[in-house]
């Protein structure tokens, strides 16, 4: 029997969500014996509890080829949190939707906490004798995915960040007497994003490099930025967003995973350097942009998203559910690499580390790093530009 | 008689700053006859107070050529004021740098500030009857010269905030219930990078734009984020650095031109939103890379840059002194240019401001503003990248 596809995506976007979102369609295209309808559930799994579901098929064949080139997540994403007692009656919800438009597939693309809705939707179906296939496809510029190799979206925030860092780091020290400057970068508790400036050229990267992995020793900091800048008359700090150490966060705000929303610590550092140092800072956090700059994109990161989406359709009609997309390296060089499938309970609300044996000093990183992330930010990806502004997909989001 | 050639660097960096020196350096070789030697000055005028000079034509040729994708200021720069009293011994020290190397050309590539240090040699050299040449080449993202249609490295700027900003705004826009994202963009007291958003379509861009040119009425401005919010879910105004309201200054820092360093409005607005609103924020300062990006360049903006350095040469050599080189606008629709000199009198210490005829209200520019900033961003500049970084010169800064 022909069953609906629903496609949701759910967390911090990336740069090549959507190229995934385009990988699904596709395939998904291409079995119309299979497949009776690709739709897209609007804000992630918010959507099936609403009944707020779009005709994928109604949108522009252009538009579907600009979400290789569109950031954000173009289906709207959300951080809700789906409840433990499978009996909830928000699932009864879900249910309906889903029985309503007759879906037989879901895909959830996101990171961490999106397998979580993963695994239960999953266990409910299995409870309920449903036959509807769930299949996780990875995504988060933070790295921090169990199993797999490597995040989709994380080479080309790598990427951005190596770059931008470069021209950051070129402009800030062209001053005799120049400033410290303190470079926050995403990644939550995981260091991946924020390490990823190692692969620079000793002439233009920065001089320390922090990361959530290890203590961060303010003291030692501070007597290393002032060695740094009375030398060089400018000193440049990568920091993690996820560094700790003691600062006013009686006012954080915590998000519906009970993380607590970060950014800040940059700021925070160069006040500690002004009042303790009293040498001139910036604090410069690349935000959101980091994660959204479909202008600089990974070529390896493209395919591989936009590949993945097709393979987590194809699993899914060939009777995979409550599995996850994992990206395994079979070669390093050349660089190769190939999808497989793990059950979504061993991925669920983990976070991996960088491990202790890629890391080496606040200078610079083991080879080992280099060695993995270097593949990840190969190959420039022309972009199309309108006018001197990049084009971007727009979606009618034509309800069903 | 031969002379030798001298350029200086001045001010903070733009995209294309390294562009124009490219121009002058490829136009200067084509003069044996006229030119015995070009020289770098190290950090602006720092380097003929200290007497030192690079020879620029020890530097390779690749390294010549990559100038055009260099951010920052390669030969170093400064934001040093000369004294305003010309017999002041500083003047006796860059006199006898001048004559020890027999320059007889100088160049400043610099914004207003830069044009009083031009005007003031020109001044010296009249008093002292020196045969020295100082030519002015207009640079600032800021875009404040006066006289000049625009500034070199404004239009790149512009292309990258404009192309910057869409992206954080698709990111910024795909939760149900999202944030108040304040964005602030560079520009001191001037308002046109700040405006260059309005470029953006209406489903990608700021909801409010605020430039220093108008009165900031903070509580208009927390009812209008309020509406807004309440209505879409999220909120997005693009703030520029220069706008004036009340907040803690007692620590700001002054630079030698005792202008005040900009930067943390947009973190001192999200926390009035927080307190007064009780909704979450985000601020964004896109900070030096709004300056720095040579990965998104403006042709236009990068070939008036080089044909500018180029011009500027030749004009010296036709005996000009005391002036700087200013864009005129010949034609819009094909846009077309041209350059002039103009004294740097009328330029040194002088801001220009928006006019109030290209401004209406808080949510748009008018269209005047567009027909003048589009031609400014057009063309895309396909930038060499090795393993995925891109590439930028390297000088060996060989000292006479």
């Amino acid at each position: 029997m022909k069953k609906a596809f629903v496609y949701i995506q759910s967390g911090g976007p990336t740069a090549v969500i959507n190229s995934s979102l385009y990988g699904a369609i596709k395939e998904a295209k291409k079995h119309p014996d299979l497949i009776e309808g690709i739709y897209g559930s609007l804000n992630g799994i918010e959507g099936l509890l609403d009944d707020r579901l779009i005709d994928l098929e109604k949108e522009e064949e252009e538009d579907i080829e600009l979400l290789k080139q569109t950031p954000g997540a173009i289906l709207g994403t959300t951080r809700y949190k789906l409840p433990k007692d499978l009996h909830d009656p928000k699932y009864t919800k879900i249910i309906e939707t889903l029985n309503r438009h007759n879906i037989g597939y879901i895909f959830v693309n996101g990171g961490n906490d999106s397998m979580d809705t993963c695994h239960k939707l999953h266990m409910l179906f299995e409870e309920l004798h449903l036959d509807i296939k769930v299949i996780g496809i990875p995504k988060t510029v933070d790295n921090d995915l169990a199993i797999t190799d490597h995040s989709l979206g994380y080479g080309s925030a790598a990427k951005y960040v190596i770059n931008t860092v470069k021209e950051i780091c070129i402009d800030a020290s062209c001053y005799k007497k120049g400033k410290v400057f303190v470079i926050e970068i995403m990644g939550r508790n995981a260091g991946w994003l924020t390490a990823s400036v190692d692969l620079l050229p000793s002439d233009a990267r920065p001089d320390l490099i922090f990361l959530p992995e290890n203590v961060f020793d303010l003291e030692k900091f501070l007597v290393d930025i002032k060695e740094i800048y009375l030398r060089q008359g400018h000193a440049i700090a990568a920091i993690s967003e996820g560094i700790v150490f003691e600062r006013d966060t009686s006012s954080a705000r915590v998000d519906a995973f009970n993380h607590i929303q970060l950014g800040g610590a940059a700021d925070a550092l160069t006040k500690i350097i002004e009042k303790r140092l009293d040498l001139p800072t910036r604090s410069i956090e690349l935000s959101l942009a980091q994660r959204a700059y479909d202008i600089l994109l990974s070529k390896v990161d493209l395919e591989e998203a936009i590949a993945c989406g097709e393979f987590g359709v194809k699993k899914a009609l060939e009777g995979h559910s409550g599995e996850m997309v994992i990206i395994k390296r079979i070669s390093e060089k050349p660089y190769r690499s190939e999808f497989a499938l793990v059950d979504t309970i061993n991925v669920a609300n983990e976070e991996r580390m960088i491990p202790s044996s890629m890391m080496k000093g606040v200078k610079m990183m083991d080879q080992s790093f280099r060695d993995y992330l270097y593949p990840l930010i190969q190959g420039e990806v022309p972009v199309k530009f309108e006018d001197g502004i990049i084009k971007a997909a727009r979606f009618k989001k034509v309800l069903l």
